[in-house]
């Protein structure tokens, strides 16, 4: 279909401090993320990286997941008002996964939340301008915030060698980050905030790498941090990769965009638990996710498990029939899965229809129907 | 470089209502803008394409365009807030270039404005998301306003016969748009808003084609509307096109992202006339243009003229010195021109050196320096 379009590059498609060594890696594919290139693809297959990624270690260039930092008396007050879900206990140090909603209730990113500091947060944002969005509400309210993008360029080290290789560069310290928490660890001299954490099932870290322009160069820093992480990842069998579409969707990982949109509530992606704000917690959406809340969804986000050749069906959704022929869903992320031995896709599914185990059809784009399976999320083992 | 760099598909890249028509003219390059797809070129090279649209008609997918929807009691006020420019005496059925500005200045869009009612007003985008921009600020002011999205899809007829085929379908009454106005037109029995404007220095018309989904599916009724053209245009000898480059250079058209970002403010970009208001004009940002409007900037845009093959400097910028060697500034879009016979490029250029006619050197990725001069935007017949 749309297999052999080129990307064409400009600087509205910004290029980041590790592309240099992505392109001299062989990177095949790119998509746009936050006006940045996300490589997608490199030598091997979708599939060759899901088992060298299961296995070993893989490096990605994530500087596309940018950072709006949000600082002043302010600060807890805004980030508070941008998602349902309850900041009250969060500590310096913790990474929270956080929905945003707009006024219907409707997703408009599903970023991570770092607590830096009581007056200092980081938001690790999907593909949409939250910058704009804060900012807009911020001089609506008139608070003293201060928000900036940031200088910095995540990189993300995943797999299950991923603790053994950053040990080996950043210390012991390493093993102490707990999942969902960062440490600040020196780099050349620099404090560089590094997570456990990132968008695969597998074990791994992400590195918030910041620019610290008085002793380098942009480019010439984050090839030095690449340059480090690869030297000492070749005993562990590194390659550079990017977020494997098989283990997302295995691991249930959404994508905003592509499997849920401003559309879609935060109940509709299973979202409830972070839905649960208490009288006192005032945020934008309110009033329509409680509606919601009190009426109860029509559709939810499942799993789907289907028969025939392996498929892919990204750039064009698959449609989802019951077995009466209804439409039901659309698979808007699916591939085949060599674990699984079949091929498996992110569906929103109607309500009637929504329980483990029903049988649906899966209709191809050539009109091809089919049989599947609703699952849970993740997909089981 | 990144010259052969496929684009990799997902749902969260757009397709429009004329990507399946796109793509059976054989596109070969895509971006990315608002999320969504935008044909970068065809089977002819740019220059091909360059004269083809200076001579013919092209069709254009500028869906990505996207259009941000204000209506309400409180429209007008929020409008006016969102840009510098004074809309007090702007009538229906006019469009307007504005500038946005945050609180610093920064461009964050430079948008067309269209006045569909004294209520109802369209912000058509560049690449940002301008929806939470002026959403976030309507709830932090708690504004009675309505934006939304929604489901238009503008397609750019361009060229010296644009308005020759325009008539063929749409009738007599084409001619009489006015540059920068629209008229409500019928399709298919559907009302649909026709403007005189486009991305180019050509004469044409951007179609704001708005599905209406009680008549047709949305792909059904885009491409009903393509055929229909591309059956007309025939007899003009109508391509599939796409912002041309050369043509966009040579007319001194900036594109946000590239050529400016939120790190310019208007007045660098030679915007000054759009930023004369008044005392009783409250706008974002007017405190800090104000301060710059009485300091005076310290660069502005210009076009380069320079020496040496055909060369362009679109995804790595090209750095400008001065004949001392001092860096005055990087040309962020180039290109060679084929009818001035030399390469052509936009650069932001440092006070003391951006005077009309000043000699420079352009430094080339391989580090090989080439004379050039200052000159004026457009650039000159």
């Amino acid at each position: 279909m749309s297999k052999n379009i080129k990307l064409n590059m400009s600087r509205r498609i910004r290029r980041t401090p590790y592309t240099n060594r992505v392109e001299e890696h062989g990177v095949s594919d790119f998509t746009v993320v936050n006006h940045m290139l996300l490589p997608k693809g490199f030598k091997n297959s979708v599939e060759d990286d899901y088992w060298h990624l299961s296995k070993n270690v893989q490096i990605w260039d994530v500087s596309c997941q940018r950072q709006v930092q949000i600082s002043g008396p302010d600060a807890f007050k805004l980030v508070q008002k941008l998602t349902p879900r309850s900041l009250e206990h969060m500590e310096t140090g913790k990474c929270f996964y956080i929905p945003m909603l707009n006024e219907n209730a409707g997703m408009i990113n599903d970023p991570v939340l770092l607590k830096l500091d009581d007056d200092m947060f980081w938001i690790s944002i999907a593909d949409s301008d939250i910058l704009l969005w804060a900012k807009g509400f911020a001089l609506g309210l008139n608070l003293n915030v201060n928000i900036i993008e940031p200088d910095v360029y995540p990189l993300a080290i995943q797999g299950p060698k991923a603790e053994e290789l950053m040990v080996s560069i950043f210390g012991e310290e390493i093993k102490k980050i707990k999942f969902f928490n960062f440490r600040i660890l020196d780099f050349l001299g620099t404090k560089q905030i590094i997570a456990r954490s990132g968008y695969s099932k597998q074990d791994g870290f992400e590195i918030y790498f910041k620019v610290h322009e008085e002793y380098f160069d942009k480019i010439e820093m984050g090839e030095k941090l690449w340059d480090t992480i690869w030297e000492a990842g070749k005993k562990y069998n590194i390659s550079p990769g990017c977020p494997n579409l098989i283990d997302r969707i295995e691991g249930g990982l959404m994508s905003y965009g592509n499997d849920f949109t401003r559309e879609n509530n935060p109940l509709e992606c299973n979202l409830e638990k972070y839905c649960k704000s208490n009288s006192s917690h005032d945020f934008i959406g309110k009033e329509a996710l409680t509606k919601i809340q009190n009426d109860g969804v029509t559709q939810k986000m499942r799993g789907v498990i289907f028969d025939g050749k392996p498929s892919n069906a990204n750039g064009h959704p698959l449609k989802v029939f019951s077995k009466d022929n209804l439409e039901i869903g659309q698979i808007t992320s699916g591939i085949y899965s060599p674990r699984i031995e079949k091929n498996i896709g992110l569906s929103m599914i109607l309500k009637d229809y929504w329980d483990i185990g029903k049988s649906v059809i899966v209709q191809m784009l050539d009109g091809e129907k089919r049989n599947g399976t609703i699952t849970s999320l993740p997909f089981p083992d």
